[in-house]
């Protein structure tokens, strides 16, 4: 389903070339001032259209607050935004599937609701829900940096070009200022060129690219989280495996350990003055689900977009017969850059939801 | 909290060193016959004191099925085992946390409970609370075999050794039985004496090693799942991620996806006969979190054992300083050989909400 | 919270003199053809000013279809309508809550929510929020109609006027008919004069009155519902509590079950050709939380509104001083009737999810 | 199903005749040090065989702690709790229904679970599923009495015979004392022979009676609780409905508020030096699902005991024929004493979850 959360539950709705998307977020703490034009920047880095890498369809995804807000704060009652959809071509689709397009839910989609979704521009399950998922997350990051904890993602890889990585026992405040406004994030800025050049030469030979994101979690205190299944691992990944094209998620030093020793993973403890902390920080700040008080920190693997425009072969659910398929229209050939804001946005959602469940919200 | 679950919940219950543990199954259907015999099977798989490879601890976990069997048939009500703590020897340890553990929940627990949660061999967090996920997995998987699906998962590798993959496409009925009652279940049998050896050498060396599980679901019809935050990545991830020492998890070509063009990574639709199918698997047999029909793949990370007996720093809380710490006990140098069987457990029990939520169980 | 709903989740939103109110409607069944004709007649059942008795605030509560459906069709994607709120006087209110109105939750919603809940016409406290929840409830009526389930209530009683019971065996087709059209909604209707009488009369003293309604849900199969937490009566009065001014909720002979003896209220069971029926419905058509095949009939208590226009006692939070309160704007002197079709919406979304849940959707 | 709550979850479990029954709290907090005896004694309320108003069967409730608690102290782990059934008489009861006894869930579990359910004794409908909600319920009060929130009830009628009711806006100190240890409470004692002699002779003449529990919660303080679907009276309605027999649920002034006017029923403020009160408590403590610090008080209808022994025509769903059935065995002729600590235990465990939602815990 597209309803998620327990202290903070979002409800999730739209499709891409129906009247609107939008989100209801339903048990947000009152009095909580919102910076309103702060939530627009968040959006504005997801939104396309900024630059090559993305896709040149024009959005004005300028959310529409129906409720829940009074003189720009928060009243406690259910907030629902909705961004209306003003720039669909529904004469590029057709709502009969005929032929799914490879590496997309249009087959899947088409067995689960029996024929009935809409599968234009990829209905509900197209990348432009993702836009009401930053909305939400926008709204519980400005709740969670007034208790300091904050937000910051980039781009760790496209293809196999990588950016650093974050260090995970010190995570510079300025970086994260830097990251959590970039549309185009990267720790190590001199990797933007070969990136962008590499995106561009997907986009030229009629491909894609995948690649990953990496989030830090700052500030969280010792001892948020519960152990088994609402464990800040299980919680990050149940909504981060909502954003379309993530095919895996790692925290801390992730898969690396299983490739190491005891003795070599294992962080140790230290008194910095008051606070207890680890040396390194392998485990990404997530002990037994319950955070450490170390950055929490993860990566999610992005798919390359299915969307390409050289010809594949596939089905015809019509004539049942197999076919070839040439998808025209105009897609990303990479939408890591675009991830990023949203990576911030699930990461923002999920923890507004741990520190309430243990009172600390 | 260690509840999960919709159509089918499970509850589990215990700590390491207190009376018991154990799990309530509330939802599943009725009139399923049980082999009790083949749930001991499961359990037997992931006991530990088998061989080298494991803690020398001998536990009897026999199950003792308090309800919601009569005659080894469900009869829809709650399910619940409780499994008896024998052999606990409660001397190693004490109550109270002076010098918490490195790599382990010691230190956030404390936190998290304020001090007041049963340390005495990890309490609610140990590896032992695995036994009635396994036994809740036992009873699922058998209501799911019998609609066809099938459940198998091996050491895809201990350190730097490796076993072979799955051939996404095409998972033999052979290989699936032979590894779903296997106790050092791998593809590549010849890796079992390097693998060992490896685990032994750790072991005299004091250290521990991580490793890596792949489970493979067969079986499930397209059309299961759900878009977003219901996906079968999101559920499965959530489930997966309530094993202790799970850093990371990948569905499909996971991780690789992210190096990966369009071209190569878009799984082609073909008829096989009536089926649609796809000639690669790098979705792992989920496309916008619904089941595409074919095989689910996933490989979840796990650390190397925390519990290491040479010495490691850490702090003391009670004198609040830094300090040494040195763990006595028997501890598994590597947990992956057992984790093997929780990690097709914890699929059965995703799976089989899955299903229901889609009426399909 | 204003979220509800396992297999089919609602959440609720607006305030009511904000931009607007609506709903999201998550885990419908796709392919479901919807009469858009048929939810508006369901909404102006509900909405004011079609007579005497209903405030004279015009509403124009049609609702705008954001998502989830495609040619009147429900795609499987979740369905978010949005209601305008167009004529609202915000002059008859200010936002700082200086003398709670006695019924009202302005004092405890001024607690919960710390001063911030618009408090302007109640707010998301408001009756208005009764209309999303309406159109849920003909969502689901006409899914669950075509599958041969339908609801009726009435007016059980004004004051000291009642209606005839429901014969809780025996429900005429063409009465279930008449009701579910009705927005004056009586079997016996010769009590429908000595009702608006009563209302009339009550609106001239400045004061109000409340009212009793009935509702029955026929042709629900046998077999439907979970025993405990999970029955019917348990599911239908969670969602029942969420219309403003229920203060009790009844089911079968309901309170009269303790004054009679086991050999009056157990309900004979007889075979009526194939089918199981009892000769007396004290029961309500739940046995154990779950269906019987019988009808299933329950009865909501509703406060008089607590708007009146003579002066009332109250207390001035911002002077910490008792005080004296004049309620001015125009207020139903009696809810009763145009909550008919609240409670039938409000059956109808509690047993589109017992069914869900029961596979039996 | 038979697991229920948010922040704090119980699982209940057990067939009468089974092995044994018991409950899962998980979520509670730690630390919390409980007093065993004082959970003793609430079990020792609802259980049988204490004098001729209740069954001759003796049960042994003691109930074994498994898991979550240390020292008597809450670890914050999942507390389980398991109370094994020892004087079960099988031989009364087959398990292939063949004729459903009237008012009781033999039919309807039959259709539910096609059969497999356990039918001796009721199986997991049967009343003895009461002891783990007390259970639950115990430890959930005294957790809520540290924090000064009280819980009572008392036998509110047998039959036609009716105890005082509440005075709703002054519930002394002692009279809570006394109830919450009765194990025949009433607020006007002189009422109890009246209401043995009653139950005596419904069982002398084979027969039985229902009656009314009335609640009353005090201390709650004002602010608990949330609009729409999660009010308090949401909540504990849809714990109250788990107990077997419940018909009918009412809050404050309940049914009688539909013949009141506005001005009758209005409760009006004031100040009682720095706190806001209300006069008379028609609300009964609840106004928008929201606690105002006024006593919450309910009353639940209890119907009478379905098990009769005088003869009864039901049908025999092996013949397919209508059939006559004398139930033999021993059963309570009136619940209603055995009931009022189950309401009570309902209570404690709706508000531990309420007051946790609202971070008042």
């Amino acid at each position: 389903m597209s309803s998620w959360g327990s202290a903070v539950k979002i409800s999730i709705f739209g499709e891409s070339h129906g009247k609107g998307i939008g989100v209801v977020i339903d048990g947000l703490p009152s009095g909580e001032r919102l910076d309103i034009e702060k939530i627009y920047v968040q959006m504005a880095r997801r939104a396309p259209g900024k630059d090559k890498t993305s896709t040149p369809r024009l959005e004005k995804d300028i959310p529409d607050i129906i409720s829940g807000i009074l003189d720009d704060t928060t009243t406690g009652a259910p907030l629902c935004a909705v961004i209306g959809n003003t720039n669909t071509r529904s004469q590029d689709y057709g709502n009969v599937l005929s032929c799914p397009r490879p590496g997309h839910a249009d087959f899947t989609g088409n067995i689960r609701y029996k024929g009935f979704n809409d599968i234009r521009g990829g209905g509900h399950f197209s990348g432009r829900l993702t836009a009401p998922i930053v909305f939400a997350g926008a709204v519980c990051r400005q709740i969670l940096e007034r208790r300091g904890i904050r937000f910051a993602a980039h781009i760790a890889s496209v293809g196999n070009i990588e950016d650093q990585r974050f260090d995970p026992v010190a995570i510079p405040r300025e970086l994260v200022e830097r990251l959590s406004l970039s549309t185009f994030g990267l720790i190590d800025q001199t990797k933007e060129t070969a990136m962008r050049e590499l995106i561009e030469e997907c986009r030229m030979s009629r491909d894609s690219i995948g690649g990953m994101v990496e989030c830090a979690i700052v500030g969280v205190p010792a001892g948020a989280g519960s152990p088994m299944f609402d464990g800040i691992e299980n919680v990050i990944s149940s909504v981060v495996f909502g954003i379309p094209a993530v095919k895996g998620i790692e925290f801390g030093a992730g898969f690396e350990v299983s490739r190491m020793r005891g003795s070599q993973n294992n962080d140790e403890f230290y008194y910095d003055g008051e606070t207890v902390k680890t040396r390194t920080n392998h485990h990404g700040g997530i002990l037994g689900g319950i955070s450490s008080g170390m950055p929490i920190i993860f990566r999610a693997a992005f798919k390359p977009t299915p969307s390409i425009s050289s010809e594949q072969s596939t089905v015809d659910l019509q004539k049942h017969e197999n076919a070839k398929l040439v998808i025209n229209g105009r897609h990303d050939p990479c939408i890591v850059p675009r991830a990023v804001p949203v990576v911030e946005a699930a990461a923002a959602i999920a923890m507004v939801n741990i520190l309430a469940d243990v009172n600390k919200l």
